[in-house]
């Protein structure tokens, strides 16, 4: 089994190209992670989530603590034994879908109270018992419990979050277990704040993590923002440990994270688009229910490398979602997540040979160029 | 090309093992047909689909004349291309569904006035139109246009309904336009009278098609009146053309009719149970909902080849239900049609070495045991 372990194999700008060891595998960076919410990245079998060229998923305990519960997963042998994935996981620590998804919060210095939103039992989540959960799924990577300070909180609220975020970060790593090969990774808050991301930047790298995210970004400040707030938090980070930007974003928002130094993604954007019909391509997003695809034989994206797609046609897909079939949002996932990993694949490749530059004018260029229409 | 044709490799009683020839591709007989309704086997891909053993599979016209239309299907190419499935495609003429889902119908001698279950419209379907609908959709295997007899009908309203059919399907068979390696099929009717059924396979027998379907079973008439049907009519068809039993059926109707003769099947059973969560098993049927599956780490069936599934336990699937995850349906959509294609694998082996009864035997009785518990 290897040690846990990063390594920047280049650099271009602030941008670099990397490799994350683990226990489960070994992660090409920039890496985008799909989302498997409750053990299942909607729609996909593990086959079809490699076949995109994914090596590493995302589940959240917050849904896998209410169902089916962290015992029954350990139980069956981890997540990772219970979902037949057997590449790494990285878990969330919970916190934001409690603050988004469940009723009758109760936040105290100790950790979280709450009401589940399936069935209204009572649940605690404290740094400890979060950590404890993710144990429990054998996630490869853990993340430590934050609090996600609102949008658009006062200076003095964001301090406050971010102090407590802090002080059960260092909760966090105390109760992590270290074993060969697994990761914890801290998660950096402060909202918009410049001062209040250093401080908190600051205060993980003492406490120090195999990993560092920017957490509380993606929430409705705007990408202007969400890149003014990397500017100031990444070059106070080590630059030998992976960044990870969570819940983060559109394929623009992935390449100008990347450029200001950013290593790893999730988002559920490419799953839950595909579920309703819009596509992600090189030349922008499309809706398949469009009437103007009901006769078109291309495929969503004729440059694509993806076999399991080359025979699908856009006609084909329309027909899919008009007739509420299950294969348009199974399809349209598979689509979506597969753009998203070739995204990705082009921007290794480009850091590697020290073009990412070009690689970035190249992709806004041709996302403002748009869908060409079918000649009909 | 290769030219349509079927030989008889081996018999067993009357049960056959069997080869159909078609354009695209050969069909081991007896064979199970998934059905892809809309041009699609619900929640599967069509390679998918090809890994559960499935050698053809069936579409309905009717769904596809209203939504998205013969002529789109035409357009893209054929509902092989459309659907992207290599294989050959059998589609029923549409008549089946006309009775059980559009409103308004008003049957005359000439064809079937109907409005949409869509959106309204009105439709006619005639048997010169059914069979010009599946030529658009370059069906491999095209059936007559067929009045479906009601269930319970008096002998003389089946005999007057049975014999319009005889003279629609003189008229699909007029209409059929001959390609090399394409084939047409009649469809016996005549209710649950074993002298209709006689004269209805003379009739066809008469006109002469590819193969011989027997319609207006398995819609309430109860397993011993449809062997009955079957021991009545079976004697009367071509021993050198196939014998397609229409919408059938559970495994132990399968068994039932491969012993009399039957060479093809298709029905809806293991899908639309895979989607509710029933799975069919070599011990009979479980409902994975059920509580006892939450912590059982066995996969379905631990007999079972199938390698997409090996690594699935029942506990994963349970959790996917519980949490309405697609995934769910889709697993055990895959399953069901995998043990539907090993059941008649299964028979095939059976029938070519001699042991068709024994395997008979052995599949009742062992049906009859039921799931194993898990040990807990």
């Amino acid at each position: 089994m290897d040690s846990f372990g990063f390594a920047v194999l280049q650099t271009e700008g602030l941008a670099r190209r990397g490799l994350l060891k683990t226990a489960h595998g070994t992660i090409d960076t920039p890496a985008f992670m799909p989302v498997g919410t409750a053990a299942t990245v909607k729609g996909m079998t593990s086959d079809t989530v490699a076949a995109t060229g994914a090596q590493i998923v995302l589940a959240n305990t917050y849904h896998l603590m209410l169902r089916p519960g962290a015992g029954v997963v350990e139980e069956m042998g981890g997540l990772r034994r219970f979902m037949a994935w057997p590449g790494p996981v990285l878990t969330d620590s919970g916190g934001f879908q409690v603050m988004s998804l469940a009723s009758l919060r109760k936040i105290t210095e100790n950790g979280v109270e709450f009401r589940s939103h399936l069935d209204g039992a009572m649940f605690k989540l404290t740094p400890e018992s979060s950590v404890e959960a993710q144990r429990q799924f054998g996630s490869t990577i853990t993340m430590v419990l934050d609090e996600c300070t609102v949008p658009d909180a006062t200076k003095a609220d964001a301090a406050n979050s971010m102090r407590l975020s802090m002080n059960w970060a260092k909760r966090s790593r105390d109760a992590f277990r270290e074993r060969e090969g697994y990761g914890v990774f801290g998660i950096v808050q402060g909202s918009v704040f410049a001062d209040l991301r250093l401080e908190s930047a600051k205060a993980l790298t003492k406490i120090g993590f195999d990993g560092y995210a920017v957490g509380g970004l993606a929430i409705g400040e705007g990408q202007e923002k969400m890149f003014l707030v990397l500017d100031a938090t990444l070059p106070n980070l080590p630059t030998n440990s992976p960044r990870y930007l969570m819940g983060v974003g559109t394929p623009s928002d992935i390449v100008g994270a990347v450029k200001r130094g950013i290593d790893m993604f999730d988002c559920v954007l490419p799953t839950r688009s595909g579920r309703t019909g819009q596509a992600f391509t090189r030349r922008g997003t499309l809706n398949i229910r469009n009437a103007r695809h009901a006769r078109d034989p291309r495929p969503i994206d004729c440059d694509s490398d993806y076999p399991k797609l080359g025979d699908i046609s856009r006609a084909y897909l329309h027909h899919l979602f008009k007739a509420k079939e299950m294969l348009g949002p199974i399809l349209l996932t598979m689509h979506n997540l597969h753009y998203y990993q070739e995204l990705m694949q082009g921007i290794r490749t480009a850091i590697a040979e020290g073009s990412f530059q070009t690689f970035a004018s190249e992709f806004y260029k041709v996302q403002a160029e748009g869908d060409i229409e079918a000649l009909l």
